[in-house]
């Protein structure tokens, strides 16, 4: 065994599969977002970001940078311990409180990452519930993935979407199962939306717990912010609520909201949660002034869908095969892997447009795409810009246009994905 | 399946072996550490923090708090996405360029905590590499468990830095067989130091690889804080070290350093590390600053070695039951959970000092302790302090002193504990 040739291997296989990537090294400018400086090859250059998933800017927000700045100063920079080792700070505290409220739910628990909270969350209901069957949305995400697999618990994948294979799966597995149903609200990727009230009235049916992942809409979806299940009013029957405050609460973290006894169980069985510093003050004092915020203010919701579907508009204007969406997510369909990538780095390198290309395994192979996530402050002058820029690029690769009148990939031609969780992100 | 009672029973249970934990609600002071508010029961009260893993109070110091608020102020509260996805930030880079370094490595690879660093590192090299058997301490933490599992390799346990034991398991294995040794160099509990000298002998001859966690180290020894294996000169002949930036470097988020192609493998292949939003800047911006001031600096260290031996030295005066340690650690001997859980309590109820219990299974039952971390701050009439309250906790609860002359647990007499990683932390 020669270990060093082997990751060398490796590594040259991503090389010949096209799949190894290069991360752009970006320095965003408060007050100016999108606008960051992008560095390589000793150059410095500002650009424009477009596929950022600081969704409505509050990274920059005056409240949450002096959050984090005060905090840092009065408290310090860390937490200093895990949570039950000095670790658990004041701002932590009103976090929690505050999320438990944001979703109606008794009691909240935050987590280092939204990644760490679904794998240590998911594997630790499923692991304490006796003999618990997992069933799980094909597409979900692959922190879910590891949480499924780390439970050790048996697991059934239903299809996206679809009620009718999952009430199947109920059915086998009968009423006096333990059963956990894992899905996200908002799918990332395609920006599609979980048939929530049914998946809820199949959990009543069949005794089913529910776990939903609302990384992708906590903050932009209800009118306080508190996800799809507010906006339609369907918090109080999902047992448990996952988020993120990485994405519209621009910081950093991940959370778990229910009863205090499903939420106090994982507090104290999971390893993810346990045997790790806790997040440091400042950045929770930031999240709280970001849901603080956005649960009272409706502006950066209602411009960033009112820019998202300018966005759509004025693409599908040129003939640009933009994915329907319900969301603020704005798929636009390349179909292949290598045009996908030359169409990223033509963007950056000859328009200062960013946006990273998305392909196999994070989306089905044929599907490769441009994800672009207009913020409040993707203006409309910008958004001529990236019309401008995304046909140049167009007619300079040879990409397809839309067959006109049509989404360019309709729900039911999707090529249903290997999961393999080893790439994309 | 009654899901809200079975959550409820799993609580009861852990309030019924008393492994029930409240965390205290803490808010630590700026120019004060270690000294803390403790929020409990609408009283709001003045403590001194002993437990603190922040060990030599990186997390107050200036330049590193101008860092974080300087960072926020610039390029915001969050990185805005994955690494991939428009996450990586200057800073950033920059961070893993000092880490690098730090431990005479060619590339550094960071994570949003030490705890997901070593769960998707291990995981990651064990999972590419064919056949790989993890060779694995029996005291590593808990993270590192986590990774092992989730590697799906083989493992085999050795007892306790037991080269011996060590090596008749890689001699089974045999040179050819892709192997990786899995150890820590400071063990936190103990505060004993892993022999790497003859770990690294063992890897030459059996042709093994090595991942060390140096989470209770870096920072605090080697002339540049790269931890015991900078001080031992042995950094060249570890393939793989892990650190924390969440402990002596006062900030959050972990890291592995090693050749460019292994640190690339794990970078291209680890979901802990793709599917989730990088470190904020201002986070990065605060560690690069802890590093880069620890590696000038030897104040800090010195500070913390001075205070640490003269804690040792004044509470064994005392005849308080202090384990001998190397390092910076102190653990104090209490050999029972109810006692250890009391006399924390009575410290911060009765004393304003806020000591942790350690019980099992963090710890080997009947090695129950209180796990003291004096910092460059705890100054001599804080230990003064300290040693009297103990010594009344000590004779209120009929806590027993140290059998003259000799350390309360001596090296051989210590219960090979069972790690189950459900508690502690
Ligand atoms: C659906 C989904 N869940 C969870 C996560 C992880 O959240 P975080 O970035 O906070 O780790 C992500 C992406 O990052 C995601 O897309
Ligand atoms: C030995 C060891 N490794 C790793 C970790 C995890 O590091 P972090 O707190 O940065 O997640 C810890 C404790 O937190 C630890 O004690």
């Amino acid at each position: 065994m020669n270990y060093q040739r082997f990751f060398e291997d490796a590594i040259d296989q991503l090389h010949a599969e096209r799949r190894y990537r290069v991360f752009a090294d970006l320095e965003r400018i408060v007050g100016q977002f999108p606008r960051a400086l992008w560095r390589a090859n000793g150059r410095t250059q500002e650009i424009t970001v477009w596929c950022s998933n600081d969704y409505l800017g509050m990274g920059q927000h005056p409240d949450v940078v002096a959050a984090m700045q005060q905090a840092a100063g009065g408290m310090g920079t860390g937490a200093g311990g895990t949570r039950n080792i000095s670790g658990t700070s004041n701002p932590l505290v009103q976090l929690e409180t505050e999320l438990a409220d944001l979703h109606g739910k008794e009691a909240g628990l935050v987590f280092t990452s939204g990644f760490i909270s679904n794998e240590a969350a998911i594997s630790t209901i499923a692991r304490l519930l006796p003999n618990c069957l997992i069933i799980s949305d094909e597409l979900n995400h692959a922190s879910m993935i590891e949480g499924v697999r780390r439970s050790g618990a048996e697991k059934k994948i239903f299809r996206h979407n679809d009620v009718t294979h999952l009430e199947s799966i109920l059915q086998t597995a009968g009423r006096e199962r333990a059963k956990l149903i894992v899905f996200e609200s908002v799918y990332s990727m395609d920006g599609d939306i979980a048939p929530i009230a049914q998946i809820a009235d199949l959990a009543d049916k069949y005794n089913a717990m529910t776990y939903i992942d609302e990384v992708h809409a906590v903050g932009m979806y209800g009118p306080h912010g508190g996800g799809i299940t507010e906006r339609e009013g369907l918090a109080h029957r999902i047992d448990v609520i996952e988020g993120t405050l990485a994405k519209a609460f621009g910081t950093l973290g991940g959370y778990i909201t229910g009863t205090q006894s499903v939420i106090d169980a994982v507090r104290s069985y999971a390893p993810g949660f346990i045997f790790t510093t806790a997040l440091p003050p400042a950045v929770a004092a930031a999240a709280t002034a970001a849901i603080r915020h956005l649960k009272a203010s409706q502006v950066e919701r209602e411009a960033q869908q009112r820019q998202a579907r300018r966005t759509k508009d004025v693409l599908a204007g040129a003939g640009l095969p933009v994915m329907d969406t319900p969301t603020h997510i704005v798929p636009v369909l390349v179909g292949d892997p290598e045009l996908c990538k030359m169409a990223s780095d033509r963007l950056l390198g000859v328009h200062g447009i960013y946006i990273q290309p998305i392909n196999y395994p994070t989306v089905p192979r044929g599907t490769e795409r441009l994800r672009i996530t207009p913020s409040p402050f993707h203006t409309d002058a910008l958004i001529a810009e990236l019309q401008a820029a995304l046909v140049e690029t167009w007619d300079a690769l040879g990409i397809p246009y839309a067959a006109a009148g049509r989404p360019a990939v309709a729900e039911s031609e999707r090529i249903i994905p290997l999961l393999v969780p080893t790439s994309g992100g």
